[in-house]
């Protein structure tokens, strides 16, 4: 990796025409710091665009918004800046070291577009006049900066499952409900409600705008959507599927806490529903282990019978560094959407499945299945006129 | 797992008619014998067929010949006969330690149509002389137990590589080149040579037969062939792929032999040159491990780049038993063989590469594709009239 | 591993001079099994004495009772005889399946001398009469069979912590209750409470026995005890240590119940607490996965900080077999109680920490000052006369 | 870690009286250049003295020469400067990305006191010769800098094992030839050969210097030194003992050399030979992989039997950072001699087994052995007047 100069970052195109906007439910989390740093540094052509699949060859031709057009705000509830954010992910590792001005210019200038996030425990508003406040926020980023559009992407922290019986909306249902308000496409890249809660089922389905959801694949469930096929395939019965998640960074703290762990949980739980004959025996455990920071180590442990019922083991180590797998989709994501708004369509894209944990029903749960879906999914973009 | 008695297997249907050979090149060794055994088990419905593809819905409807209807038989120099290899396995945990009787007296009928490989090294025959003798071995076994067809399969300890100036065939190819004149499909289960011979190329084309190959996938290649496409469709740039397998029982003496080890690596490496972009850095070591017996343990250690540029990590444990994976895609590749054969279609099957680590040129190199294909010649079957 | 014929097994001296009794408190368990099973084939010359402690030259000179002299009896509420479960262990290669007749004749003799444990849910009597039955069923043993002494050792499945406010003793405490009153040396190879209730404190105290615990180190835990060390001499700043053990049979199930689990890890967490300066972060994790069967699979992460800080990993994967590990301990401790005994020791046998995850108070923690302690203690039983 | 300004490092003592120099074969290596720097930040504060062992209570009272009185210089044949190593260190992660001036000037600093080392190919000096201006350097640097005395660290790259019949001394015994003539202790951090070679033994002998040796023990070998004894403490028969090593940086290509390889195995398989009843089975792989930088995996993987011939398994995964976890040793060891020759001991200190792969005959092989020996070896520094 070249020691880069303090180089000029290529300038967005200066007309609106064009400019898309990604608004950020939970802007100045790692997530979103690694993907707002992250296109400042791939649009001036510091570093290979690895981990994006809409920078590959698949996806020549879609008519994606480019790299250089996309243009970040969001809401947060934390007031630590981007910029002091970008910092703490140099310090550990998961930002380059040598992160030119020209970037930091680049954070700064979407964290001025964030707007406060809530509601606050002292918060007097009504669910309706969260909505219709977060709906401001957004399009008067629209306005204000003369995007051409702007797709909400919720990367904030997971939230517990809740209790059925409550009145008031989850937060992630509210920010939901404003996307479909301010006509943004929506992306639900954590396990939370969001755009799931029955609530806003009319509402979504009457908006004509496309969504895609929900929790990002990135590690662990992304490597058991493609083993759990390969048992399928071969005719071995998984009797047991053992999982142990240790990770840090505020992620850590989140979920360890048993009410987010959950739904997460479910969500990993799903890909071996889906693949395998049976569902298999065995926990899925998140620790919070602070010393790791932003980067996770997850086993696999999985016990699986053979011919004549000859018993076998399979583990797997993955240590990956969330935020730098997470970005690279949030980022493929706001493009798709974008265009598959541009391209008039709506409803839920089941054809993004590739990139989620616990995708839209009637998708497929193996990844090689979901791959073959994106693949059909850019055909139709290149078709769309 | 039920402790059994001593029921009596299924009978094979009495006539000749339907009943399909299996002759098993290297048919006194660890795969042979837990095939044979194999079989009998599942013809007696003492088992599950687990590990078994042409057991699954896939292939309703296709015609194959039954589990019931498949006869043994085959060339070997060593002189232990079935009956006590299967004792060794059933010591060593490959085969259930409750094999009943009816068992061992499927493998003694086997055993009785083993005749003497070769060449022992004080024999005088010609290459010729050596296919013919082994040619009429096969059609002796045909006309005398009244089949079908008899499918050639080779599960012989590895071939060396050798000498390519060398004038004799090597020994996979004389016992290839027999398959042909005996008018028997032929399946090479190992990275021996068999059929690739280019002396072979011309009777291969003209035999009408149809054949598959090369070297069984079964445990570190098959991970590698769905964990490679993973990295590659979401554009993570794998810097170094490393193995190390630890084998023992008479697998490992064999291909801790470094002309051995270098014929199966080969293979081995082909899944990555195959759906990677590019070659990754790494080596794959084999190690004789006595202790192991059957038992293999492989351990594979992938270095990849994601996100601008953040360096990770991810590695797989996989402590498999090589006879116990083989026997039941020894007995897939038979079936699939012979209906093919009796489907009237000839040359290389490259809709089998699920099965091998080195398929027929112009099959894809990962396991999605490959199961595809399997499914689109599964079709063809059912179709073929 | 030679197939054996039914071998006759070395006959027991027929005096009772010098026979000494093994009490098991959980007496058809897995470990109590194993443990009548072994010394039965050990005794007879079937096996070397693998994971014996005891049979090493360390001990030469010990007095120790020999392998042959030992008779077993016990408590279980359990009805399974000790053949069905060899039977089983059998099946799940814990024992060898080629276990001779002798042996199960030697297991039958035990079972014979099986005892009803309890208290059944509607049992009557109060901890008094239980207190008196139990130990009236050990001096029986040791009257009936003319036994030097019995020493009784607690094998049973873990106890749930207990509310403290509970005015009964919890059932480990009745059986080390009884073993006082008979007698007899007490050993508690569980986590459970046993003689270290509050309540027995005083009566231990008057006793003159000597007595060993608690929680028998056999796999994760041994491992850290000499991992553990191994950071803090190297100055090595351990910040995390994490922990998940999957294992099945019938310990899989009680200990992933939250209070037998609670009980469990109090054990694990004690070894780092002692051996390293300051407590890491990390949980333990206990599942249940009824497919491993009696095998349990130990995975440890530890990350630690070196020389400025630099961050580093150290994983470890343990595979064994619990009561594999346990029954030559047992027989260990079972014979060193005994000797003590007989060199007229009393208390709390500090010495013996080498075998346990919660030694006495004050005993060393990494197992190499353990091990140190453990040969002052055969010395001191060579100079015993 | 606190970001740092730019503080100015602790000055050392103005006068030469108590400087030590510390003189480092292969002085612009990764290893050295951690060394110095770190050194420096210690000096200054900046980090806790992680992985020292000389920083612990357990030295305390042992008159080492203090962090802050170290003088750095060396031999190199690179050209690189210290400076520029540290800053490709920084960027790989084993040097903190915070490295105030202040460490770059003390860098700078032992640079200029780095001498030629040699031979260059075309160099037509003899041995004699060649110890001769080695000498000559040293005993300029102990004068120009005016110190009590300069220990020599070989801690250049591993020398391949040469052949026997070769006339001239391998470059590490001319080093080491140097360091006697100079009146200073030698300690040898690598396999090479150094002082080992049969035509120094006399010359060491009559030297009245004392030295310590070979090859640090930094990762896999430490773990092996600890697990070895547990599993012979526990009567536990290991079978085989496999590992297999991944690393980058200048080591990884050097390593890669069968030559190299072998020496280092060596030192490996030592620790095996000198702690178990038998030596397992089981082959040390080696292999290059430059994405790793400077970072290592080592994956050990260790079939034992235990109880009845139970076969089980236990693997270890070590990932670390070979400079870091070197360097304090070699500030350590540098100290440790330095104290040694203050005090008047001479001849090799089997005493510093502790750190040491391939240690001086008679010293004990397992961890906690040599923990021991050391300890015993710091009281005789407290009582050495």
């Amino acid at each position: 990796m070249a020691t880069l100069g303090d180089r000029t970052v290529i300038r967005k195109s200066d007309t609106g025409t064009g400019r898309t906007g990604v608004w950020l439910v939970g802007a100045r989390g790692s997530v979103a710091t690694t993907a707002v740093a992250g296109c400042a540094a791939l649009a001036a052509g510091l570093h290979e665009p690895l981990g994006m699949i809409t920078e590959t060859a698949v996806f020549e031709g879609c008519r994606l918004p480019s790299i250089g057009s996309l243009v970040f705000g969001g809401h947060d509830i934390a007031e630590v800046s981007l910029c002091k954010r970008a910092e703490e992910l140099v310090a550990s590792g998961v930002l380059p070291h040598t992160l030119p001005g020209a970037i930091y210019r680049e954070l700064a200038e979407a964290d001025a577009a964030v707007r406060p996030g809530g509601p606050a425990p002292d918060d007097r508003r009504s669910d309706e006049e969260l909505i219709a406040d977060f709906a401001e926020d957004i399009c008067a980023f629209v306005r204000e900066k003369g995007l051409a559009r702007a797709v909400v992407v919720n990367v904030a922290s997971t939230e517990p499952i809740l209790d059925p019986a409550r009145k008031r909306l989850p937060v992630s249902a509210l920010y939901a409900a404003a996307a479909l308000r301010a006509g943004s496409p929506y992306v639900n890249f954590t396990p939370s409600t969001g755009l799931h809660h029955p609530a806003l089922a009319e509402a979504a389905a009457a908006s004509g705008l496309p969504y895609a959801g929900r929790d990002g694949k990135t590690g662990q469930t992304l490597l058991r959507s493609v083993l759990a096929p390969m048992f399928r395939q071969r005719a071995l019965l998984v009797r047991a599927w053992s999982g142990t998640n240790l990770l840090g960074g505020g992620d850590g703290a989140v979920l360890a806490h048993p009410g987010a762990a959950a739904a997460k949980n479910a969500g990993k739980a799903r890909v071996l529903a889906d693949t395998l004959a049976d569902v298999p025996d065995g926990r899925v455990h998140i620790d919070n282990v602070p010393a790791l920071g932003d980067w996770k180590t997850a086993w696999d442990h999985v016990v699986f019978d053979g011919f004549l019922g000859t018993r076998m083991i399979m583990q797997a180590l993955w240590q990956g560094c969330d935020s730098a797998l997470a970005a690279p989709l949030v980022l493929d994501l706001a493009r798709l959407t974008a265009a598959a708004h541009a391209a008039g369509l709506s409803g839920p894209l089941a054809e993004l499945a590739f990139f989620f944990k616990d995708p839209e029903p009637g998708a497929p749960g193996g990844l090689a299945d979901q791959w073959r879906a994106l693949l059909a999914f850019a055909e139709q973009l290149r078709g769309a006129t």
